[in-house]
């Protein structure tokens, strides 16, 4: 399978880094910029699962390592099944 | 505008990040994993900008700060023009 999963602070979450980017890109000129929030995301690849478990799967990669559930939520999205 | 911008490493180098964690998950017992690539991505909002501009200002946000252009590749997306 191959898959992307988003990860990102939840809403009301502050976002430090998010500012700070944001504000730099004013710095730089671009004062349209509005706000932005920084996430990360992974691509991953694994041999094949039995049908159907895929999403599964990968919300327990989630919930046991990739994601922080006090302030992270997740989004998972198999691209290749 | 908002729009989301994913910055990656480029294909061929090394990403010691991503490496980790697909070591982490192995050793949790997801034995089907066979590699993670971490990436990060921006979701930015603007006030709106000239017809057209949205795609060329989200790169140029790029090439100025988001991204390093020598170790890394990006990929701009407008969510809602």
């Amino acid at each position: 399978m191959k898959a992307r999963v988003h990860v990102f602070l939840k809403e009301g979450v502050l976002d430090p880094q998010g500012k700070a980017v944001a504000s730099a890109l004013q710095t730089l000129g671009f004062e349209e910029v509005l706000s932005v929030r920084q996430g990360k995301f992974f691509d991953i690849e694994t041999s094949s699962l039995p049908k159907g478990a895929n999403e599964e799967r990968l919300k327990e990669y989630c919930k046991k390592l990739l994601a922080n559930p006090v302030i992270e939520n997740f989004k998972v999205e198999v691209i290749e099944p």
